[in-house]
């Protein structure tokens, strides 16, 4: 059969890497894919001293792959919002397919973009913009999809996983860890997307978007991330049984859907507990299979160029069949529009709870009465030694109750002239059917 | 789009789980597949209490589906060799499509099948013959087909998971915890496919086929039952760091592929050491995407019943398609001739050694230096106290070497006069790249 022809554009770190895999394991991808997939053009400024570009039309112009009419397939590794928003636009005008690793492009244009591919009969394929290598949308979309999925959470930012489970493992603080994953190059100069939880937001919006078939919606995603936590926590939770992991979670209730990332307390025993360093997973629940589990590195030059390239493989399959035969970019024909996104406060969910009580007489009863107050049951009260002065830490672990009430909670705790300070609060998770 | 038409033999467990989810789940099938999926048909002789089969056509003769020129799809899930190799033959020769669960049928005859499908331009699926509803036939055939595959490990019999983790857990004997199985209907009444290996050593050779482009090769899989697993080995282990898994691996090696079923100590920190009772996992390490992970429910009527009906969505999808544009049965458009399976004797790993020497001084030199003169380095070795008599019981671990060296040292070790009864060998596997 005819080669699949590429260009490649942008030569950072993800695309050296497919450019060299593709080069690499041409035979093996050209034996699996029934036909050869060639590399006819890369697009880019700066050379990549690990890609001998020597024998492959190189352009400094972006926008000149448009215009190369040998071009079946523009790979968008450039990054960023607006050139990889009008490149991708321009392939499509222009009737080429599209596979991109750009997390923010999809998860904030995804809807106009595959509006747009659809109108014009192409694919636009990004199974890379979520957990690296892992094939984590092929498996939504394709290998579950007899399911009704009930819910999905993962660890999907490879940084801020890095630094939990370096906190966790050396007893080290936040900043301290930050500044250790920096000079390994596990986080940027500037952190904020990683540890606020503004990249794993792009992702969830995506999953989710492809488990229950709704619009994507990374407006709507609850967003915090783990700059407050402090080692103190990670402490306390594995005396209680658990670990704090950085999760994205989307999960369907009959009042519409959940979609949030934060840090959540999970019990040590789930496998996800025990995914460590800049590892990815993600956990998936859906009606007929139970859970399900997907592992791999979420980030990485050749990890990326794996989900890239499988679908460069699935697009030279695709791309000669009737557009209603592939599989729909966010996996159903149709979108539903009868699953609105729950505001946080409507979310329900257990909680760690750890405050800084001043040692009087009847502090544990006044705390306890307060959450009784509104109706939340307390699965565990801790009230540790005295560590400096008069204040006494405490612990509480809580059954499921509505953020809303947690609010409220929180606010009259924090008004107790016996506590001091302000409230650490920390989701809990069984990630268990329910 | 025109429905596709299925007909369902076999309305056991598995039958009925694909039956009732099909029903249960056919809007959201339909929006993803783009198409309705209909049960034209169902052949069985006798009745699924959990089957409301009220509406559809029931027949008793399984080959009448042939005959029925409504059915696009044939179900295969009756399972066995004679019955089942007939309807597959059948179907594919008349012209229809078929997905299966049969491991055991893929495994013995995919060859056959594959190439007569071949000829007739039809599409034998069968996601669900391994690992149940884990779809990790499509995350290697797909997910990962820019990658060598370098080795694949997993824990693909959920009821010598199930009887493993409960010998650990409880500290139980297997003869124990499998009377506990068979109760809980996770075991046969005759165990043996299960607990001597032959079902993992059926998902091995499919694993191994489509991992590395090579035909199936059932009959060349070296296969270990747990059955001589002593209680006493999961404490050994576990001290030293390690968990017992009924591993089924495969791996390509310079000289050829490794492809074997058999107890297998691994790090307790892997993942894979943290997948317990019935539940099955497999890793896949590839030249790109490095190490990852696939977790699930290896069986039961409705996981089993998502991953056929995976295979039904793809049917769909792919059945207009042009043959050479479809996923390749095994994986790649040519099977490599270039690697063979290796025998068991030149495959090469570490080993776990326990053996009972009588207290004499100079034992623990001698088999030491018996260790030694074949060239093994030893990595730990443990002289527990007495237990009964004058019998001390001898725990090694080896570093890496050749398993016709080992052999030989315990050919040799069993003559010592210092030595009492078996010595009992279990290999041991990092799970990283080498």
């Amino acid at each position: 059969m005819k080669p699949v022809k590429v260009a490649i554009c942008g030569l950072g770190t993800v695309g050296g890497g497919v450019f060299n895999v593709l080069l690499r394991n041409a035979s093996e991808i050209a034996r699996r894919a029934g036909r050869p997939i060639v590399v006819e053009q890369v697009a880019t400024r700066t050379a990549n001293p690990n890609c001998d570009t020597s024998s492959v039309y190189v352009s400094p112009e972006v926008m000149d792959v448009i215009e190369n009419p040998e071009i079946d397939v523009v790979v968008e590794l450039i990054g960023g919002y607006d050139a990889a928003y009008e490149l991708v636009m321009k392939a499509i005008a222009s009737g080429k397919h599209v596979v991109t690793a750009n997390k923010a492009l999809i998860a904030v244009y995804g809807n106009e973009i595959f509006h747009a591919a659809r109108e014009a009969g192409v694919i636009v394929a990004f199974e890379a913009s979520v957990a690296g290598g892992i094939p984590i949308i092929k498996s939504i979309r394709e290998g579950l999809t007899a399911n009704k999925i009930n819910w999905v959470a993962g660890i999907i930012n490879g940084t801020g996983n890095f630094i939990l489970t370096s906190m966790n493992d050396h007893g080290s603080d936040f900043a301290e860890v930050l500044a250790e994953a920096q000079e390994l190059g596990y986080a940027e100069a500037d952190p904020t997307f990683d540890v606020e939880g503004i990249d794993a937001a792009h992702k969830l919006a995506i999953l989710s978007a492809i488990a229950f078939g709704v619009p994507l919606s990374f407006d709507k995603v609850y967003t915090e991330g783990i700059t407050r936590i402090d080692v103190e926590d990670i402490r306390q939770a594995d005396a209680l049984g658990y670990a704090i992991k950085h999760l994205g979670i989307t999960r369907r209730t009959d009042k519409g859907l959940e979609l949030r990332v934060h840090p959540t307390l999970i019990p040590k025993e789930r496998l996800l507990a025990n995914v460590n360093g800049v590892m990815n997973a993600v956990m998936v629940s859906g009606d007929a299979v139970g859970p399900t589990l997907y592992y791999g590195a979420g980030a990485g030059a050749e990890p990326t160029a794996s989900a890239v390239i499988a679908d460069l493989v699935d697009v030279a399959r695709e791309m000669g069949a009737e557009p209603d035969s592939r599989v729909p970019y966010l996996a159903f024909a149709e979108q539903a529009d009868d699953m609105p996104v729950l505001p946080m406060e409507e979310i329900e969910t257990a909680y760690y709870l750890r405050l800084l009580a001043v040692d009087r007489p009847g502090v544990l009863a006044r705390v306890a009465t307060i959450l009784s107050d509104h109706g939340i049951s307390i699965e565990a009260i801790i009230q540790k030694d005295i560590l400096e002065g008069e204040l006494v830490p405490i612990i509480l672990l809580t059954h499921t109750t509505r953020e809303s009430a947690m609010n409220d909670v929180i606010r009259e705790l924090e008004s107790l002239a016996d506590i001091a300070g302000g409230v650490m609060r920390i989701r809990v998770e069984s990630l268990e059917d329910q």
